[in-house]
């Protein structure tokens, strides 16, 4: 399926690699470092576009994006500087350079010892930023901020999200196969899953077992929450030790990540026999779902994904137990531009991959959400995941 | 144990039960939320002692330290509202409102809508701040920090490390508890994996047994890294797929939480007989992890643990092979205040709970490192781990 799609975005550059970001004994390529060089370079156009000077980045997974790098968060900073034209550098703890020796081709690097102060010596690679704009990666801490801005005085000092999501948006070809993979492991992950009873088990037991299964399949970095009987009408329920029960609705969001690269997924089912209720919010939700999906072609504002699922459950009279958005961008993070929410004009764009998930919460009682990725291709849209949506009734 | 280092640190405030940070189907009850009451109106007393007007701390442990509560960190904001005086006030997107229900009677609790900024809730709430102090907690993120500065104009913002430090350096009994129980259980997980052999296995391979036996005794999040043969000289090596091999010198350095509480343990084996040069580097850092634990005592600097460790690897003649500080501060972070390094002169006190972990790194042969949790007591250092620190030869 993702095959079409994959033809559908040739924008005429080679097919590459998939590229193992994860530090291996293997050498870095020349030729994988190339991507990274390419994204660099694409940031640094960015930055003349949006009339910034300098970019700062920590690490987070901009940071991995544009390096390559997973590099490591701590309270030692470690800092990527992409001044608009010229090299890029990292500033690095000298006990954790070992980590980036095979992007010296990539970037330069510059390391900090354990009594120095790295936010000096940011400065000093920086230059004079008077009257300068810089912009800063979104998840780099607020200590490193402070300290930077004391260190760099007279700067404007912005969010690098302009600047990052015009890049990190429109997915390139080894993104979409990892996005791709990752899906497709974690439905493998609930079709074996959901095979099982779920009555007599806590949340925390059940969620356990299908991280375990996602695991396996290789994902890293499993993620999820369990929501049961009057638990799943809270949207963010934090998975409890509540023993699963007949009559309660279960919601099971989860994932895990390939390569730094994330799945998300959401399935709602029923411990034995449904009321005539749920069996209908669980219709309206799944139309919603396929409403939404129906919805994506480029050019279309974000704002109308959500339109079309609120418009949908509102027509049936729920529209004030459809708690949040209807979706979010999926990438590097879980939770990425774009996001599909009211006042987000952004027009769609092919390559762009986001979840589509509609949800109705009758508070006390029970909640349905229905989560798929769905990738924006020049014709509509695509699922990356496709585990069954029909309601299943389980033990 | 720790039973002793308990007594040394009654301050006359009533032994309290440990509290059940996540969250459960049991009422959060008075008493439990009376810790975080006294922890936020300490914090205020700082922040008057220290002349700040307001704190803001987002989802991170500061946050979870002085309310309980283990927000969820995402690019919706939560942010909590310190004022020097008056109530302190939780700013949450709607849909996660039922997570923090149960802190009604501890924050006055502030929701926002899918289609709200944030952070002009906050400015509303926070009032006019021009000519004001305001301190951030370190881990909020800047794209948050950069908005409220826009939002909130003339302010002076700082650091909250200095607030933060002074409440989150000293533990108090539950907090002693679970960091206790986590280093015990942690060293019980070390024990069961050291009866088995290692030759033949994946770095990675090893340490996910080792980690599935962490998870198996209760600690969450388990993390840790294993570095075998020559990757073992570099002190944050990313665990790999390289094979171990006899001859190797192989460092686990793992750990887990119990109710967010971390445990950072480091154990260096050796497969088959070591030379004689490994068994005088083993010794040597051995003894520079004791002399660590016997230079703690309340009024010594923080310095001087490092430079007690120093001294002797370098009076060995290893000095430059010690790459980093000697150890750091442990809690709800897994590096957290005080830290053990050269130039802080910070002095000890009784209830610091810090690692003691001096290291030998020879560049392309092999590293050393062994690491326990230390607590300054009244009278010295406890060690919080006791897995056995004497060379251990495995196949």
């Amino acid at each position: 399926m993702l095959e079409s799609a994959l033809r559908v975005l040739d924008t005429g550059r080679d097919r590459v690699e998939i590229i193992p970001t994860r530090r291996t004994e293997m050498a870095t390529t020349a030729a994988e470092l190339g991507i990274y060089a390419d994204r660099l370079r694409r940031a640094q156009e960015e930055l003349v576009r949006q009339g910034v000077d300098l970019l700062l980045v920590g690490p987070s997974s901009d940071f991995r994006y544009l390096t390559g790098h997973d590099a490591h968060l701590s309270e030692r900073l470690t800092l990527l500087l992409l001044p608009r034209e010229g090299n890029p550098t990292v500033v690095v703890p000298v006990l954790e350079a070992p980590t980036v020796a095979d992007r010296r081709d990539l970037v330069d690097v510059h390391t900090w010892e354990e009594t120095q102060a790295p936010s000096d010596l940011v400065a000093t690679l920086a230059g004079d930023v008077a009257g300068k704009t810089v912009a800063v990666g979104d998840q780099l801490w607020s200590v490193f901020l402070l300290r930077l801005q004391a260190a760099m005085p007279g700067a404007t000092w912005i969010s690098a999200t302009p600047t990052m999501r015009t890049l990190r948006m429109i997915k390139d070809f080894p993104e979409l196969e990892l996005l791709q993979d990752a899906a497709r492991r974690t439905d493998d992950a609930w079709e074996e899953f959901i095979t099982q009873p779920l009555a007599g088990q806590t949340e925390r037991e059940a969620l356990e077992r299908l991280s375990a299964l996602t695991r396996q399949r290789g994902l890293a970095g499993a993620w999820g929450l369990c929501a049961s009987g009057p638990n799943s009408a809270s949207p963010h329920h934090a998975t409890s030790d509540r023993v699963i029960q007949p009559g309660d609705a279960v919601i099971f969001d989860w994932g895990g990540t390939i390569e730094g690269y994330y799945s998300d997924v959401t399935r709602t089912v029923h411990v034995g026999e449904p009321s005539d209720e749920f069996r209908r919010v669980y219709d309206i939700v799944y139309s919603a779902n396929q409403a939404t999906l129906d919805a994506v072609r480029p050019g279309v504002p974000c704002e109308a994904l959500d339109e079309a699922a609120r418009d949908l459950i509102a027509g049936e009279g729920y529209g004030a137990a459809f708690l949040h958005r209807v979706g979010h961008g999926l990438g590097l993070d879980v939770h990425e531009e774009p996001y599909l929410v009211a006042g987000n004009d952004l027009p769609l764009r092919a390559g762009m991959v986001f979840s589509d998930e509609p949800g109705i919460y009758l508070e006390g009682r029970f909640g349905v959400r229905i989560e798929d990725a769905v990738l924006c291709t020049d014709t509509g849209g695509e699922r990356l995941n496709n585990a069954t949506r029909e309601l299943i009734i389980v033990g």
